[in-house]
Order: structure tokens, then C-alpha cells, then sequence
């Protein structure tokens, strides 16, 4: 079955990008795009460190030698090459004897959740420190301790990476993730891998209306960044995107709705997540991730937010736990499904115009319909048809249809390609509502 | 009691109209619109056979002489005579001795419900067939069967009635049901029998604004053809219009609305059911009965569909167990009364001016109120004078009051014609929102 | 503690209210007043008697000496020295003797609640009666009784008492109560003791936008001859209102909406109550008390209603037994508190704009931002400071951002001025979205 294969090929990328120390600029984070490019022929955007970019400066590149810390019993804990997420991210080199008392003020733990190494990172402070599970921290000698923090902050660029899928218009569809987070996999290495193999997909339909543009950064600074150099460009273009995150554990889907919430993006992904069983659909709030900066009032670009279980909602989040064991390739291969229907249901939604406008078609005629049969069985198809020829009048798009009729976009989809065949409806001269 | 006599009445009609074998053209459809006649004068509207309406062509009449199966043991089975739900409906002629294994590709039963009959028709593929219940289909016994279909295909013409109450306006109140079902009581006989005495009740009300317009014809076809004579004028005139269908039996009453959902059609009938316990309001879609060709979207004729328990959601429809069993009289003249209520109140729904804007009238001096009182009991009475004097600014309607207050649109409508006696309301100068 | 002593003024001036005979005008209206100029410096508007004010007339003064029936056993009953609810409000001067069996026309009492005094008025029909509580009435011995109605209908002034703190614009707030009530406690004693103590409270306020406009007269005929003074002034300035009434009992909040449901005054009220456990929203209805002038067809003027337990939800209601029984002081002092903040929040709501609206800002280099954290904890402060800088495009007033959010009017509003000072946001061209 070809989702055993995907499953399989999620599984094999996941483990080669699992142990890749990432951040916003460096090499993790490059070592890591090269991976994905496999299979998405990335553009590389890159911005100087120091580049100012709106409100914002690009930091310098991060770059970890090795930390650990070393108490009065010469045990390394804390070490950065068992666990990247020792070390608190963009720690400032240090090396020095501290007695235990002192060092605690670099030590950072969940008391609440005593096995798990938080996820902290001080980008725009210079400082160091590190993070450990309460039960080490508790477990710490007194004593004298020698830490290692050999790190460097240098100047380079910070990556984004751009691939497009041109279409036959240049209204765009944006697919956005972010991969700067070092060791977790819900968030999120799910994000970066349904991506890519989103991209692949959609890359093997050869005939599409819109144009489809992947990115892929840390996460805001990156977004940022991109919107800098495309702002422009999308407000222009862009029909409906998404940020893919945390979109890979057990959980039903969740989607985050855009600032307006009324978007195409909204229509489209609240019509495919409403025929997933327990989804949700949220509101916009302006906290979370990149959608913060797509929705921000100088764009109100149309971004929602597909996920499974979102941030803050499962007690791994940003921490050691997060990782293979919360995450399930099945589902993961399910997320790249849903993602590639709503992609292509955005693509396939044109409005459509009945031929015949007074009263229904015969459709018999049509070979369209079956004539002789009992009135007790109205089918999914037949009420497709009734549907499709009442309510095309070129104001409702097919997204309106399937939300009216309870029935799945691709149902409609299909039975409108069939009574285009047949001659009973017609493209609207405007393919899209929101196509200026 | 006024009542009793009415439910005599129905009775009778039904048991008159019951044995007919009705179908779209031919002389059981006119035998029933006859005996309909008796209450309301309607003008025949004949359609040839062989015209072109739309996308559609009037079909032959059809006409059975006789019709069954006569298997080795001599018993005539499914014969025409006995229930005319026996043959299906424009079964074309057909003389001859077969096997019951190639009789059997003929026959049509439901296997869920062995004792009920189906109705199935073939209008528009010429072939021939018979329905039985299940158990008669279990128990014939093997070997040859001689097969009478003594029918004719002729040529013709298909009626539609069409009765008028002229109003002091040309704005129209359209009530419109269908006659084409053989013996079956809740589908279809209730609506044919609730129009015409609604046509009777409503006749003797000697002062109207709006005409009142009744049609009944057979289903789909009937009122297709009705469309492609008076659609254009009732694009211009109807204010509101209603399919009565499956009215008789003991559910509550079921609004289905219009295709927009918020015509004055819908806000009448809602506002009347909405008195009615247990009734229940069902957003419009495609399938069902003539409101399919009204709200097509050439026309959007604001027409809902006024019922109990609607097509498909009560075991017997459309099998021979619609019997008179299903129905109760009783129901079938409170259905009466609230198509009355509805047709009524449509015509007095106007908009009211307050004559006192300005803070509230001095109500005493008017003669219309109580002077001293405890102010603990407010009667329903003073809190329709309240807010009739409150929201009668010219944009309300009497509607739009009875939604906003709950207060039944009577209630409203009687005080309004008070308060107008004392010089505290004036009748706005356009009568109705919806009034071109 | 400052709502101790609070409450301390507000039971003292209670107890000094109680006793006073109010009603719509005369002595008892007019001392109770100068009770409440100690707080608040009313100006005097006063209407003749006999005035004409739209629909209405100015009633006559009325004062009583003495009232009371004496029987045969020369008790005096129902004496209005004792309780002044004994004698029907306006009653017209009349000494006699009467037999029992006539005299009860002239009594009313409460049969399903035997202890309570019921409160009527006949205002505008000459007559004169008596109130008994149940018990009362069915001890009255057999036989003869003196009546003493020793009153006078006299020509005068009814007074209407306006307070103005002028702001920096001419934008206003309207608060308003009544004061013609006798003897009872949460109707209405409530809402003038929260008007005076709120009048207090915002005086101390030395700079706001908004005027508060504070009014207090007779019920109904006070409102109407006020708004015939001040009604087309009104139109043109006022921002939002409310009538304050049944305000002190231990009830939870409840918010009677303004005739379109929709204005500032719903919305800011509507947040204010929101964050109060219990708290209900009701629909405009035109029974009740002044809001329902204020929301007459010719004024429209945007006035709710702020009420805990409102009219005719409580069993006391307008009878013996509201008294001070049924209010509370805590209650009280935490109502001056809820309409303080409710007209603060008026008068502080602005649309604010970003500074920077493409993406977010770099919130660290304002100061206004921990750098350093752990992403686990998101806490108010800073929901605050993204919602505000998200929504701040100058369409969304801090009223749509609070619902939006969920967050208290009060933090945004201080959040807002922080991020003003640090540059962030500023005032939009128009201070608010009502303001013509």
C-alpha cells in the first residue's frame, strides 16, 4: 500500500533529522534543509546577520563545540552531545569554576514534571545556562563545578527556504513550517516533514489553477525575515495559506482559524478538518506561531494553522519528552493527506454556473441519471447533482456548496467535472470569490 | 362545533378521492381535480402532450384497463383492481407468458417491510413492472406466468388547476400541491385536501390585500409546465408562496424553507409554527417536492414547504401503508387552520407608525388602557401596545414585532387595528418590506 | 478599609431616606433631593403643573396630612403615619363613613403573599383607596368605619434634579434614576443611593473625555418631562446611558440591553458584567422603567438598564416587604463600584493604532518584554500587549478587543497606555467608533 510507504519514508527522515542540533542560524539548521531538499528543491534566501528586517535585527549564527557542566565527582551532566536540549539555546560561550550555589542560578528545571529537560532559549539576551530534568538537578553533589559552555556567536545568515509549484495563475497557495527547534518531534520535526512531503505530492499533479509556495525558516525571526523580502508579493497574490505545526501525534486535527476568520483559507480547511472525526476548529489568537506574523495588521494575510494537538495542549510540549514516542507515522501520513486535500480543494474551487436555470434539467437525458427508480433511496450522488445545478448561479462557490449541503468538496468536486461533461453547468467567468 | 363538521368533511373527500388511480396525465388526474372542484373553481391549464417546458416534454397520458399476473395456479396476483400501487406507474402495454425467474427481473418489493406495497413509476423510460409486498413475492409459487399490462400511452394533454382570490393588490400569496399519487393518504391526498378547504375558508374573507393563488397539478412535470406559463409573472408578484405536502398526518408541523432562508415566507411560517409545540423549521435543500422548481435559481420564487412529518421520515411514505390509518382528520383541519393562519397573517403583516415618537403616549386619554392598576400584573395585552408603540417606526413589520416580543402576530395585529381606531398608529406608506 | 466606611454612608443615608413619603411631586420628592445635594450639587429643573410635555400633563402636588380608617373598635388601621403604602398614591381628599362591604371597594391587598402591603398609585384618575397587607384586611372587624383621606391636590412644580461633570469634550454618559417611590428599599431606594455615591466617585476624577450627566426625578413623568427639555440636546451627544434601578439586593448583575441591542453602552456594560459570576444579559422590552422613554421611536437614545435582581424577579417587589431586609450594603458599594467601572471604561475606550503594524514588534527593546523565557508560561500581561498590537488598526476599539480576547477592559486599557509610552501604540484619529 503507498501509505505504508510514506509511512516508512516519514520514519527513515525522521530519524536522520531527530539528533541535528537546530536553531535559527547555523549549521544545524542548514545540515537539516539540505536533508529536506531531497525531496523540495529549496530556494535558499539568505540574510545577513545583523540585517535589520522590519522591527527586527538577524541574530548572529550559533555554533556548539561541546557544554557540559562537571561537579566535585568528574561526572559531565548536563552534556550537550547527549541531549541538545542541555544547553539553553544561543548560550554565550563560558568556561569557569562555580560552586554549586552560584551555578543554580543557570539551572532551569519543571519541578512539575520532574523527568523532562525543558526547552529554553535565550536568543536576544547573551547569557548562558542550562536546562536539566528535576530528578538530575536534584540529584546534583555540592561542591565546586566546571562548566563548559564552548559555543561561538558569529556573523553568517540566517536561511529561509523557498520552493514553488507554479500553476497556470499566479494566485498562490502558502504552505509554511519552521525548523529550529532542535531535538522534539511533535514540535517540531511534524511540521517540516508533512511539509516536504506535501511538496512531493502535489508536485506529481501536473495541471494546477494556483501556484503553490512552500517555505521553511526558524521560526519567527524567519517568518519575518520572508515577509520582509514577500510581504509585498503575497498581499498580492495569496489566496489561502497555512502554517503546518505539532501536527503529527495522536490526536484529532485542530485548526486555527486566520484574524478574520471568515477566509477562503477558514472556508476550505473548516470543510475538510469537518469531515475528520473529533476536529476542532479554533479562533485566532495572536499568540502560538508564524501566523502571528502573516495575520499581523499590516498583512492580514490569509494563514490559518493546521495542527493535531496544538502547543500548550499536551504536557510534552517544549520539553525531552516530546519525541518519538508522542508522534505516530500513521498519523503523520494521515496529516500529509488531509494537507494535499485541502491544497487541491482550494485549487478546484471555482464557482460553477447551471445551463439550465428555470426549474431542474431532465436529467435523464443527460445520462447523467438513472430513470426508473424507487423515491425511497436518494443517494449522496443524486443530492450532489440536485445541489450543484440549484446553487450554481455563479455567487456560490463550491466551498458554499459543500458547506450548505453537509456533502465533502470532492463529491462535488467530481459530480461538477461529470455535468460539465455533460453540459449542465458552466465555469464562472470569475473562478475564485476571492480573486480580485 | 365548526370543526367537527369540517373534519366530517375531509373525510368524506378522501374517501371520495381515495380509490382514483391518479397519475400525471390521464383520466384518474382529472376525475380528482373534479371532485375538487366541488370547493374550488379552477381554471384547467392544459398542456399537450409532447410540448417542450423547459427542459422538459409533457409526457403521454397514461390509462390502465386492467393489469396482473397469472401464475400455474390460476390465481390472479397484483392486479390493478385490487390497489393500484400493484402496477408501476406508466407501465407500457405489454401481453405475454413468462417464467417467474424472467418475471422476477419485473418485480419491485421492500424486503424491510414485507407487508407494504411500493410505489414506483417509470414517466420517462418506457418499460412495465409490478410491486408487491414481499410476502406476496415470497409465496409465488414456481413456474410460468401470463403477464397483463392492458395499458395505454396516448396522447393528450397534462392539466394543471389554477384558482384566483383577487386581492385589493396585485401582490400574491401562492399555495400550491400536487395530484398525481395513486392511493396514498398522507402523500399526497393531505395537500389536495388542505388547499381546497383553505381556498374555501379563505374565499369568504371578503377583504384582502393580497390575491390569493392556488395551483395543483401533478408533481415535478405539473408544476414545470405551471412555471413555463406563470413563472415570469410570479417573479414579479409573489410575496411568499408554500408547497403543502404530507400535511395529515398526527407529527407536528415541519417549515422547510425557502432557498435563502429568510423571505417573508419563512418569517410568516415561523412565526406561526413557532406557536405550535413540537414543530420544527428545516433549511431548505434540494430534494422534495415542486419547491425544487420554485426555488431553482433562474426563478428563487420565495416558496417554503409547510408539513408534519416530511417525506422520508415516516415509515409508510410512498408505499401502500399510507393509508388512511396514517392520517387522523383532525390534524388535517388544524392544518387547515394554520395554512389559514399563515395565509392571513401574511396579508396583514404591514408596517405601523407610531403617531406619538416621542417618549411614550399617554395611554389613559386614549381610552385604550387602564388607569389605576397594580403595577404587578402586566397582561399580554399591554405588552402588545408597548411594543407596537415602541418598534413602530415604519421599519418594523408586524413580523419583525412578533419575533422581537414573542407575542403571537394576532395579538399584535388585533391591538394594532385598536390603537390605529384611537389615532396612535398609521399604516406606513409602503405596506411591506417586501413590496417592490 | 475604604468600602467599609463606604458601605457605612451608604446605610446612613439609606436610613435617612426610608421614611420619607415620596412621590412624583411634592414635599417628599423635594426633601429626599436636598438628602442627596450633599453629595451631589443638583440643579433644580422645574415643571408647572399643568405643563403639557409631549403626550403628557405636569399632574398636580400632592401632600398628605392624615390618613386612616377607623372601625368600631376605634383602632386606627392602615394609618399612613405608620406606613406610608397603607394610602394608594395620589389619593383625592375624602372624609365619611362607610360600612365595611363599602369600604372594600376601595382596599387592595395581596392574597397570595397575606403580609405584604402592596404599593399602587393612581395617579392620573381621581379616587382614593387603601392598601392592607392579607392579614390585615381579614381581621377588619363588621361594621361602620370613619375614613380619613386627608390630602390635597394642589398646583406646584414637579422637579427634575440634572448634575453635570463636564469633560473634555462634549461627548456624554448618561446616568439616570428615580426618586418617587415611597417606603421601599431595592426598588428604588437602590438606585438613587448608586447614582449619588457614583456621582462622588467619579468627581474625583480630574480629567476625563466623556461628560457624565446625572439625572433624577419622578418616574416616567420625570423622564418625559426631562426629555422634553433636554431630548434633542441628547440626541446629538449622548455616547451611551443608564437607568439605574433595583440595584442593591444580593442578586448577581443583571444588564437590560438598549432598544437595538448593539450600542457602546450594551457593549461596554456587557463587558463589565461579563467578568461578574452569575452576571445575565437581557433584550431590550419597552415595559420596565425609563429606559423605556429614552428608547422611544423618536429618541432612540442608546440607555440600558444596570439592575441585580430586576423588577418583578424578586417576590418584594413593590410591596411592604422590600425593605431593608431585602438589600445589602456590601452589595450596594460593589454596584457604585460596577457602574464606576463601567463609566470609566467609557470614557477610556479609544481605538488604538500600532506603530508598527508589519509583523510584530521586537518587544525586548521597549522595555516592555522579558528577553530571557521560558515559552511554557504565557501570562496575562502579555496576551495583552500581542492582542493590542494585532488588533490596534484602528477599526477595533478596546471594547472589541476586551471581547475578542476575553481579557478585562482594565488591563488592556492600562496595557495600552504602557505601550503608548514605549511608543508602541497611538490614539486613533477618531477617539471612538459612535462619535459622529
Amino acid at each position: 500500500m503507498g501509505n505504508e510507504n510514506l509511512e516508512a519514508r516519514l520514519q527513515r527522515y525522521f530519524d536522520r533529522l531527530w539528533p541535528i542540533p537546530r536553531t535559527l542560524a547555523g549549521p544545524g539548521f542548514r545540515e537539516s534543509l539540505q536533508i529536506l531538499e531531497e525531496m523540495v528543491p529549496f530556494e535558499w534566501l539568505h540574510f545577513p546577520t545583523g540585517t535589520q528586517v522590519f522591527d527586527w535585527t538577524i541574530p548572529l549564527e550559533w555554533n556548539v563545540r561541546e557544554a557540559f557542566i562537571q561537579g566535585p565527582d568528574r561526572v559531565r551532566r548536563a552534556d550537550f552531545k547527549v541531549n541538545n536540549l542541555y544547553l539553553v539555546g544561543y548560550s554565550a560561550p563560558f568556561r569557569g569554576r562555580l560552586h554549586l550555589s552560584e551555578l543554580k542560578k543557570h539551572l532551569h528545571t519543571i519541578p512539575e514534571i520532574p523527568q523532562a529537560i525543558p526547552y529554553m532559549t535565550s536568543y536576544y539576551k547573551e547569557s548562558w545556562g542550562f536546562c536539566l530534568s528535576h530528578a538530575e538537578f536534584e540529584a546534583l553533589p555540592e561542591g565546586e563545578y566546571d562548566v563548559i559552555v564552548d559555543t561561538t556567536l558569529s556573523v553568517g545568515t540566517l536561511v529561509v527556504g523557498e520552493a514553488i509549484l507554479p500553476g497556470e495563475t499566479e494566485r498562490e497557495i502558502l504552505i509554511s513550517s519552521y525548523l529550529c527547534h532542535p531535538s522534539m518531534a511533535n514540535n517540531e520535526l511534524s511540521g517540516p516533514l508533512v511539509l516536504a512531503f506535501l511538496y512531493e505530492r502535489l508536485s506529481k499533479i501536473t495541471k494546477h489553477r494556483c501556484t503553490f509556495r512552500f517555505v521553511i525558516g526558524p521560526e519567527t525571526i524567519g517568518t519575518i525575515a520572508y515577509l520582509h523580502e514577500r510581504g509585498e508579493h503575497l498581499r498580492n497574490t495569496l489566496d489561502a495559506g497555512y502554517v503546518l505545526t505539532c501536527i503529527g501525534d495522536r490526536g484529532p486535527f485542530t485548526y486555527k482559524q486566520t484574524r478574520s476568520g471568515n477566509t477562503l483559507a477558514d472556508r476550505c480547511a473548516e470543510e475538510a478538518v469537518s469531515h475528520r472525526s473529533g476536529s476542532k476548529v479554533m479562533p485566532f489568537f495572536p499568540n502560538g506561531s508564524d501566523e502571528r506574523q502573516y495575520n499581523s495588521p499590516g498583512f492580514k494575510l490569509p494563514v490559518g494553522s493546521l495542527m493535531r494537538s496544538p502547543y500548550n495542549h499536551y504536557p510534552e510540549y517544549h520539553t525531552s519528552l516530546d519525541n518519538k514516542d508522542v508522534i505516530s507515522f500513521v498519523h503523520l501520513a494521515e496529516s500529509v493527506e488531509l494537507c494535499a486535500e485541502i491544497a487541491l480543494n482550494l485549487d478546484r474551487n471555482v464557482a460553477w454556473v447551471s445551463n439550465i436555470q428555470q426549474c431542474e434539467p431532465f436529467l435523464s437525458k443527460y445520462g447523467v441519471f438513472p430513470t426508473s427508480h424507487s423515491v425511497r433511496s436518494i443517494d449522496d450522488w443524486k443530492m450532489a447533482v440536485l445541489w450543484l445545478m440549484n446553487l450554481s448561479d455563479g455567487k456560490n462557490d463550491l466551498l458554499d456548496i459543500a458547506k450548505k449541503s453537509g456533502i465533502p468538496f470532492a463529491l462535488l468536486h467530481q459530480t461538477a467535472l461529470k455535468l460539465e461533461q455533460a453540459g449542465l453547468v458552466r465555469r464562472a467567468a470569475s473562478l475564485n470569490k476571492e480573486t480580485p
